[in-house]
């Protein structure tokens, strides 16, 4: 029988634990975290993204800021709006909400946010610190996901492991994690993606599965070897009929049929997903406490 | 019939190249492309590679600067020096040759050099980059070992690739680069390392290996499939009695047992080696023509 990784229970006991740290540090004198989100535009599942995010910062006692931008807003003027939260001492974490409006360099954007500040993890300098294995904003979701496989005691090193998708802000990042030499990683890592001809068979091989390619219910139950770990980091929003609001969310493991071969897995929703907003939250906390930049 | 791929012929022809291109741009008017080394006490494997790189320069027609320092220099004086380096416009490349002394912490010096001279690759903002396919200096044993596989029309794309070694110079930039999205990767990168269990398996189904953990002659016919591309980094100087000078070189592949098996494979020496110090010199001219950062 397998044992279901509960990322949302997960993700509510660091929020607690993050809330005790915060009052603790803030009673020693420490000033209290503070998130700076952007947003360009009124898109909705941005709206949404952002609302989480204040929310959960909230529940941990951050403070935080929304600074909120026409999308008709030049480059210039928001690479203007970025060089004023990187210097302002009372922010110690940014967030640029993606994507931005088509006229924008989403790339010269992240780029223009202080590396000390970018607790999203995408500036080139924290991917180059965490591959290098120096101390680094890592990437919210392949922070989550670690964050998963220690407390629920799932063993990495000697394992086997593969990574499907090859995108920058997860399977890369995850798949560099998971190999690099230390406790949680020391993992025989491979990195598939759309381009691999014979998926099954390295799936079918591997004791970790992390699912990052974007495709409802692409593993099967014929790709996963018994016994496996299966990490679900899709979220695809299809049409049901079935539910209230007419949509439903599926993740990338065809979850059925799939998880009675495994040992562990994750749902979705209330897997990955909470998960990531914790990354965030950490992230934003060691930035407060200089943790990671001193 | 395996086919020996030829390093030091490879990278006599890029030579040849570069030498042709540098003299066209001087023609045309723009600066003769410049190196500079900084040589930190006197090693003798580290006085013998900065003479190899200063020889190469002068072969490709450009200039080059050694930085003698002594082994007593103060950290603070290092940087001093690295920072003049950055400063002054006619010196487009920088690499600080190491190991340093003990009292000097080496990525302190790395990060200290300005990104768009570090032609080593070695700056997390390189790293960074090259991992989210941003342009980068990429160091230059993976640029290398790519370069020999472009010329000898060696398709990577949907190949089963194990890259053996996890540094960060050789083994995790090389098997990023190898399952990027592009003509040159595309390959299905398995990481392994020394806490890969099953190592001979893993190898054994690979159709490329790229073996670069610094073991003499580690990999063996046994552990190669039929028709596989091995392209050998190691490089170990064993004592010897059937030599001249009392050593020899060896690989991290028995090469006698396992060439018969491949359809291509690196000798040592003659392999990648000559190919490091030419994509140090393709990365100084990227440098002076400021293809990289605009």
């Amino acid at each position: 029988m397998y044992e279901l990784i509960d990322g949302k229970a997960t993700s509510a006991a660091i929020k607690e634990e993050i809330a005790e740290e915060v009052k603790q540090l803030v009673k020693e004198g420490a000033k209290t975290p503070h998130l700076a989100a952007i947003l360009v535009g009124h898109d909705g599942a941005s709206e949404t993204y952002v609302a989480s995010k204040e929310k959960s910062c909230s529940q941990v006692g951050f403070n935080s800021t929304v600074l909120r931008l026409e999308d008709d807003i030049t480059e210039a003027d928001l690479l203007e709006k970025v060089e004023a939260v990187n210097n302002d001492p009372g922010i110690d974490g940014l967030i640029v909400q993606l994507p931005l409006p088509a006229h924008i360099n989403e790339q010269k954007i992240i780029e223009a946010i202080k590396p000390e500040k970018d607790v999203d993890g995408f500036h080139p300098v924290n991917v180059g610190r965490m591959v290098i294995g120096l101390p680094a904003f890592v990437s919210a979701t392949p922070a989550g996901i670690l964050e998963l496989l220690k407390r629920y005691n799932i063993e990495t090193s000697g394992k086997s492991c593969v990574v499907i998708g090859r995108s920058n802000i997860v399977g890369k990042p995850m798949s560099i994690l998971l190999s690099q030499k230390n406790d949680f990683g020391n993992a025989t890592v491979t990195l598939c993606h759309s381009r691999t001809p014979n998926l099954k068979e390295v799936t079918g091989q591997a004791d970790i599965i992390i699912a990052a390619l974007g495709r409802a219910e692409f593993l099967r139950a014929d790709m996963v070897k018994e016994g496996a770990v299966v990490i679900d980091v899709g979220i695809s929003r299809i049409r049901s009929d079935k539910t209230k609001s007419g949509w439903k969310l599926l993740g990338d493991v065809k979850f059925d049929e799939v998880a009675p071969k495994c040992s562990f897995i994750t749902p979705v929703p209330g897997g990955v997903g909470p998960m990531t907003i914790v990354s965030l939250l950490r992230n934003t906390l060691l930035a407060s406490k200089r943790e990671i930049y001193k």
